[in-house]
């Protein structure tokens, strides 16, 4: 199927995918009067009197924008808020056909940290939440900070902590399926940008301890040539044996490689060199680190990619739609590491002791159980670190 | 009807009474490859290509935005905008009902010009339109006249516009019923804040040359008390005859009252020194100036109201989803004076000459034919003054 032909021509007949409905009946005048004025200073009044209202009589408790200004769009790069909007709009239909969650596109005019910022705390009185969205690294990284730390409402970045947690997920039963734990498994990230920063800090509140991550200029330990923030922290932080040298010496003895960086670096000569029993997660999109059979050749005995024509595809769909259920059913205030953990078990542990396997690491995105099954857990979850609101 | 407890009622049991809903489907893998990532890819390179395409493949076009900073909100004044959001969900409830508009309402922490500005600019990108809504004046003046010059979007102020075309229109047929010219008649405007301002703007674009208007310091005329600049502006631009004094002196054989004041500021006294014939049009909600018995008691021949339940009713549902409906439909970059009067007209003239009559001057609010009507006007309007973008 040529998927960029039927693109244009879905595009273009919807004029776009999302749209407004009404949930409310306007035809005849009482009607009128009660949605709109007089009946509708009401609701205004009983708001002003307890703003927490907001949440019982408006449409903000179930409401995520989904804010993008479209400087790392996809494989795209920086294009801009008008050419991100289908990106966003496609977001948007995702949260409300898998999880019945109202989301709406921002897209922005605002490309530095302040910007954005001020526009998402200018907007937070009408969302339940904040999803952010192709916004290019490092500033993501702050504003994400920042606007979690100011606003009363969950802000996530789906870029890096939703890729970190299905990636987590898939990693917990692929490690279950080879019988490593976490905490001894040598684990390579190569790619540390937005999203591998995120997978690497996700995959230590999971347990890790042996994570080397590598750039185009070699390992990251501390001390190393880096000099971006987030990868002085990460040399710090990670790479406890203190390996140096490039992905050779990173992968050697490895026993998982998590790829976030381009396509064909892997090598089926350099899986030859990684751990017995090697786990492979190559997303590079759409063209993946290392194909499938090329790792496989080399002994590696699991992979996944983000492809949808292999099997064990990591989609940030499995998460972002019922995360942010979970978050608004309990107007959650933030979305802590607790609850993104919660998210990656509760989307591992569908696929059960019996069917898990090296092609069955993680549910398929069409998975009816999903979306409601991380709902819960990250209620829960909420709920038991004490961001809850309700 | 107890409007305040079915207000409550309805809001509470919908939580709101706007959502989301998907275009398209998403239940198949190929869908989801078009819908979505990688297929998403194509319409966003179409954008880069040519940008005008975020007409043709987003929601953009179709979507006005609704927003409000909460700062002067119906009968309420400032209460926030958290507080005003069942207000401007109802409106994007009404844009949908009434012309089939996807509008979206976002009430945004903003209280100077300058961050109100700052966020519809931000905000631009995703919609084909801004209806600014409840923005305290003077304020609003200034944040629509800086968002109009610097967007090529339409940017709106339906308090001051949608009032005055609706206004116009009452009042265009109001005189065909009493057989006197626009041109000729003596108007007195009773409050000229936001919406009394734009009224005269109106009423002078459709032809009026007569005008005077009053506030609690009396008159404005070029010389008067008035410091505030858009008084001082009025007092050099109306009140030909340079009539001095307070609403006394101003009524005295005027033919035409228009108030947008408070309850009970005009009597039958005040009725009974006007001019044969006149028109009172009494808007102060959801108390008018004067009743329209006691209007009548004076020999005034013609009353309107705000009010759904007298004849008469001037409500801007009769011109706002209609008018953006025309706007986007020719992709206009602004809603000018042209497009403003084509409106009035389109209003007024789907009443006929057998119709007209004291009580039936202005279509009712659910007459079918409005939104319709206004849309074709108002396109047409931005054609001919060349502001359409298609």
């Amino acid at each position: 199927m040529d998927f960029n032909k039927a693109a244009l021509q879905m595009h273009k007949e919807n004029a776009g995918k999302v749209g407004i409905h009404s949930r409310v009946q306007v035809t005849t005048r009482d009607q009128l009067s009660t949605a709109y004025t007089p009946g509708v200073a009401e609701p205004c009044r009983a708001i002003v009197k307890d703003p927490a209202d907001v949440y019982t009589y408006t449409c903000k408790g179930r409401m995520v924008a989904v804010v993008s200004n479209g400087t790392a769009v996809l494989g795209l790069g920086d294009i801009g808020p008008e050419a991100a909007l289908p990106v966003m709009e496609g977001k948007a239909v995702l949260f409300k056909e898998f999880a019945g969650v109202d989301a709406f596109p921002v897209c922005i005019n605002a490309r530095t940290v302040e910007e954005v910022v001020a526009v998402c705390k200018a907007l937070a009185p009408t969302f339940g939440g904040i999803n952010l969205e192709d916004i290019k690294c490092p500033e993501c990284f702050e504003i994400e900070e920042i606007l979690e730390r100011e606003l009363d409402i969950p802000v996530f970045h789906d870029d890096q902590h939703g890729t970190a947690i299905v990636v987590t997920a898939a990693l917990i039963n692929a490690l279950r399926v080879v019988g490593k734990p976490m905490a001894d498994a040598r684990i390579v990230l190569n790619g540390p940008g937005a999203a591998g920063t995120a997978i690497i800090k996700m995959l230590m509140n999971a347990g890790a301890r042996d994570i080397v991550a590598v750039d185009e200029n070699g390992i990251l330990y501390d001390g190393s040539v880096h000099t971006e923030p987030h990868k002085i922290w990460l040399g710090k932080h990670t790479n406890p044996r203190q390996v140096k040298g490039g992905l050779a010496e990173a992968i050697r003895d490895a026993d998982v490689f998590i790829g976030v960086s381009r396509p064909g670096c892997l090598t089926t000569e350099l899986c030859t060199t990684m751990a017995k029993d090697a786990i492979v997660f190559a997303m590079a999109n759409p063209t993946p680190e290392i194909m499938p059979d090329e790792a496989k050749a080399g002994g590696v005995r699991i992979v996944a990619t983000g492809r949808s024509d292999f099997a064990n595809q990591v989609n940030n769909v499995l998460c972002f739609p019922g995360l942010f259920k979970g978050a608004l059913s309990v107007r959650a205030r933030d979305i802590n590491p607790a609850m993104k953990v919660a998210a990656a078990y509760a989307i591992a542990d569908l696929v059960t002791d019996e069917e898990r396997s090296e092609e069955y690491i993680i549910p398929g995105a069409f998975d009816p159980r999903v979306a409601e099954a991380v709902a819960e857990a990250v209620a829960k979850a909420a709920r038991e670190t004490g961001v809850a609101g309700i």
